[in-house]
């Protein structure tokens, strides 16, 4: 195993103005590794859930090629649980449930069969529990990327800063970075941030698209043409997963071998949106995903 | 002379975080013909203008080769002036001022010199002045752009109805576009666009690039990463006057040529934002824009 995520498995309620589920699978390490699971071998999970944590919901993973030996499960306990309302324009959303459970206790723990990973994706969790991971890794992966949001930089910005200093890769998208930096205008936040430790920097626009930026220049995708975006839940999850599974996979990680995962990420956010939760994610193939990748190509060249 | 652009020459006030100016050279026909004479040889304007349209600022034009013939001076009459405040994050903008003056009773008038036009650039103006354009043209031009706005589809809808029938590439920005189609999502409601008449529609997203529709399937591009903005005013004017400036020179509108049009668009599009009303377009070399057409490949290629 090469590839390590450390995040969410959770369960969670969506609505949307295409329906609504009441429970199904989610959480970021869950998207993320479902998405890695497409384009690199045996991506691992570090996580918790509770013990009505479903079977078939373990397997979903595992038959995956899914590693969970980092997942803990806490007797009695139970799955965080978030539920939201998506808006007619699903720019907006609305959380409605918000129950941390097992969560709240989370003290990731990597498993020693870990410990030779060679990439490491830190899910969006507290910054304190992101530095625990890396503290526990005997030798450092060779790269490292980072998932946080505005919360953290409202209620932690000095370990979070700790954390950014010693990744890779930083995701964010276009408001966190501005808040981050302090700086309006994107890629002169982009430029501060780079400043900040990170070698790299995604800065996620959604619908618009993403930019990496690096010491070797910027590099603009935009995102995916769906005509119909039925439920983004996960979608920003899947994308860093797509990314970290390209490159894992790749085994290289120069500018050109992240400007290719980054098509990766963007076409397998784009599978994310079209369905419920996970659904979409369950029924690819291989040359569904090359098909996406070709087609961002062709639709980017001149 | 082979392209003709028909639209306002005028005088702006412009007040943006960065300064002010009271009355320097503006109107869409204006920035789409400096922006189009570093691309084609002699593009035409029609428009109108007041006796107080300095000699200084006809010279501006005519100095970059820009052809003159069918801008009419109205005597005793003003310019159009339109003054407008824009806010911090350059976003969002007030208008100040909206003084018609000669613009109230344009009535243009396409010179004999200009009937051999092989392309055409219809500006922003009603779409009864657009169409009184079109009629006027004994062979119609190979290649026909008209940009409009939310303002003509709500008050005059059926008649823009007409000119979109009759051009072969519309552009308009994203939420137009909605308007326009009544469809939400942006690539659904282009796809029922292409259906209305033209060939080709270029949807405007402003700092998020440009997306270019057509047959022949959909192209993105990115904007060109300014790292501060000073004055958007005209941005979309030198967009599309580069667009079609290039397309004119190129002589052939197949989706390849557009897709090249776009990338010159968007690298003229940056360099008027980087100074106050038109002052970046009449100080660019042919290399500073091939270099920027060279940075937008490196940018978008994988």
């Amino acid at each position: 195993m090469s590839l390590t995520i450390v995040g969410t498995v959770a369960y969670d309620g969506i609505e949307t103005p295409f329906g609504k589920r009441e429970r199904v699978l989610g959480g970021a390490a869950m998207y993320a590794a479902l998405s890695a699971s497409y384009l690199t071998a045996t991506p691992g999970i570090i996580s918790v859930v509770g013990d009505d944590f479903l079977d078939s919901d373990r397997a979903v993973l595992t038959d995956r090629g899914i590693d969970l030996e980092g997942v803990e499960t806490v007797a009695g306990g139970k799955c965080f649980y978030w539920a939201g309302y998506y808006h007619a324009n699903m720019n907006k959303r609305d959380t409605l449930v918000t129950d941390l459970n097992v969560l709240a206790d989370f003290k990731p723990v990597v498993p020693a069969s870990f410990q030779d990973s060679d990439s490491l994706l830190l899910g969006n969790l507290s910054p304190s529990v992101q530095l625990s991971v890396l503290d526990q890794f005997v030798t450092r992966p060779k790269f490292i990327a980072l998932d946080t949001m505005n919360f953290w930089m409202d209620i932690a910005l000095d370990e979070l800063l700790e954390v950014i200093k010693r990744v890779d890769l930083l995701t964010i998208n276009d408001e966190e970075a501005q808040q981050l930096s302090g700086i309006h205008n994107i890629h002169a936040a982009a430029k501060k941030i780079l400043t900040m430790g990170p070698k790299f920097l995604i800065i996620k626009k959604g619908e618009h698209g993403a930019i990496l930026y690096s010491a070797d220049g910027p590099f603009a995708i935009p995102s995916y043409p769906v005509d119909s975006v039925c439920d983004p839940t996960g979608a920003g999850d899947t994308f860093a997963g797509g990314f970290m599974g390209y490159l894992d996979n790749e085994g290289s990680y120069d500018f050109a071998a992240l400007k290719r995962s980054l098509a990766y990420a963007t076409a397998m956010g784009s599978f994310n949106v079209e369905a419920f939760g996970p659904e979409r994610l369950l029924e690819l193939s291989a040359a569904d995903i090359s098909s996406r990748v070709d087609f961002l190509k062709a639709y980017t060249q001149f």
